[in-house]
């Protein structure tokens, strides 16, 4: 199998594998027992929130782990709505966030807030003065994914903190980081976020674990209620097995240069091949990240269609659009303004660290097949 | 190591470890992904959610996945809240319910619900009379736990559909059932249940994974928004691997009249050996569940530091109370109206189906020691 939807999930390290069959076997206690059992699974929750920390270059306190992505992302929204409604009641976001950042900012709206949805341009980037232009002294959250899922556009998310200074706005500032962190550098600092989703399973951790960075000093609401755990703020026995094959796979991230010079390469490789398909259209341009292209297949299918054929018949894993999403009109393809025929036969292939140049050239030759067989 | 806080959570079975390591490396599509990676994991998801509807004798689509038990606690409450508003505000509960349970409804509670919280007896007791003079015509939620984590006692919960029934209220029912299910049997239309809170931590399976019924036509309100996934009143990439291991826990679960023996064999033992060690007095009651004893320990020690003193001294683990209250003082306890002396040091422990009478010895040996050097 080659699989080139890395967006969707990834596949876990072995040595994620095997960390989460060491807790689950050798490790099992409550983190708050005060037994041995519980103090040995107590030190592995800490071990690992040393390490996502690490990942992000923050401190240990300010992890709070979630069970997942979507979790992290309605956590940090919800919950800061809940803490700043008395200051205001506008939010700022993009018209190509994640579903569990745009169903939230429904349900918000419908609970009086403004939303302000920035649009994209054609190849789904926003201006910071789209962002200058719509963050005012009423704003009380900015919410902006650093790494777009669906065509891998990034979003001028530095510039946030700037806009929000300039105009005497209480706002806090979330970044959905969970398609950058692993791949760029994230360093909620330097991004001048006070709230940072980011999650397990993109890195080649397990499913069911993420985690949201709130920075010190921040103070945003509970979505559930109970124990003591997370002080707090995210309640519930931890899901310690996960916690620690999260720790693991942040551990493994390793050096941003050198992955990055790799991942420049394979995309350099699979954009020029792409372009010798005659029809082909990229939708991603050329200050997407280098882990995501979406584009335009010419076939009479549809895109579900191209996807189920080349993994029966090629064994290529590639995906037509947000995994979330199962399936439904992409919204960012169509914030993107692109026409419906194209965006019904639109594919995204997205890399990890593993994507070697001989995967490309097996999608490419797949493509080829396809686009020649049923153009 | 002899373990006896399985209240608390118990250690997996080797199979569940071998399934979650399984689905980690060989099964680690998205399940929501349409090529051969996604409609694997999607085919793990079904199976899974068939052992789980099995073991809780319901339909598959009446399982919804969750984080676990607090999660799910907290979707069944706060989303039947949300959904019944409009026809009352009165809920009906206990005062010794899970901290899931009782900070969800003070939460509701700032919001306006009026929150019947019924008092138990010495024993940790609810009465049928009770249940029945609390429910009214204005009562939207019923939520009572079936069995209590702390002393074990079993609530009358198959009464509440009766008592609603009655009092012409148009409430929604949920039991809490995280400390009986997998126990004793667990069906929601025998217990007149709409909802029913499991996790999978309290059955030999993985941290990290529950499951919330809900029964077909019941309609209650989302905490998280976002995805397709769960019918979209649980979004978030699935927790494929755990779910797969709260499947296989579910499996091997057993014959329940052959564990209610081996279990009644265990606890008669226990609260014999228990008789023998002077000044120790058993707060559970015999009606209630023989997996839990929760007793008196007349040392000058509290609780905590006997906890670790056992452990430390004798490898042997169990309990100051419920572990997510993290070492606070137990409002179940103090609900029972035991003096203050006696709350600070109660421990509890908690039988799994593999506790064995060499265990039970084990721990009484360690008690008898502890009460004669520190009393």
């Amino acid at each position: 199998m080659i699989y080139l939807d890395n967006s969707a999930t990834t596949i876990p390290e072995k040595e994620v594998a095997q960390e989460v069959y060491k807790m689950l076997t050798e490790n099992f206690g409550n983190p708050s027992s005060f037994h041995r059992a519980g103090l040995d699974a107590y030190a592995s929750l800490k071990k690992a929130r040393q390490s996502v920390a690490n990942a992000l270059s923050c401190e240990e306190e300010e992890v709070y782990f979630t069970s997942g992505g979507t979790e992290a992302n309605n956590l940090a929204i919800m919950g800061a709505a809940e803490a700043m409604k008395r200051r205001g009641r506008r939010i700022v976001t993009t018209a190509i966030e994640h579903e569990s950042v745009m169903q939230t900012l429904d349900e918000l709206e419908k609970q009086g807030f403004e939303i302000i949805r920035l649009m994209p341009d054609k190849a789904g980037n926003i201006s910071k003065s789209q962002l200058a232009g719509a963050i005012n002294s009423d704003t009380v959250l900015v919410t902006v994914m650093y790494v777009n899922n669906e065509v891998g556009s990034v979003m001028p998310v530095e510039f946030i903190k700037k806009a929000v200074q300039r105009a005497n706005s209480p706002a806090l500032i979330h970044i959905d980081c969970v398609q950058a962190f692993g791949k760029i550098p994230v360093k909620p600092s330097k991004l001048g976020a006070d709230l940072v989703s980011v999650t397990a399973h993109k890195i080649h951790g397990p499913k069911g674990v993420g985690a949201l960075y709130v920075k010190k000093g921040v103070r945003i609401l509970p979505l559930l209620f109970g124990g003591e755990q997370e002080k707090k703020l995210r309640p519930g026995t931890e899901a310690i097995p996960l916690i620690a094959g999260f720790g693991t796979a942040c551990d493994m991230i390793g050096d941003y240069a050198t992955l990055a010079q790799h991942m420049h390469e394979i995309n350099a490789y699979a954009r020029q091949k792409l372009g010798g398909i005659d029809g082909v259209k990229i939708h991603s341009d050329e200050n997407a990240s280098d882990y995501i292209i979406n584009f335009y297949v010419p076939v009479f299918m549809t895109s579900q269609t191209v996807v189920q054929h080349l993994s029966s018949k090629y064994g290529i894993c590639i995906s037509n659009g947000s995994a979330c999403a199962k399936g439904k009109k992409s919204h960012v393809l169509t914030a993107m303004k692109l026409p419906d025929k194209e965006i019904e036969r639109s594919v995204r292939v997205s890399f990890s660290r593993h994507t070697e140049k001989a995967d490309v050239d097996a999608l490419i030759h797949a493509l080829k097949e396809t686009v020649e067989n049923y153009n």
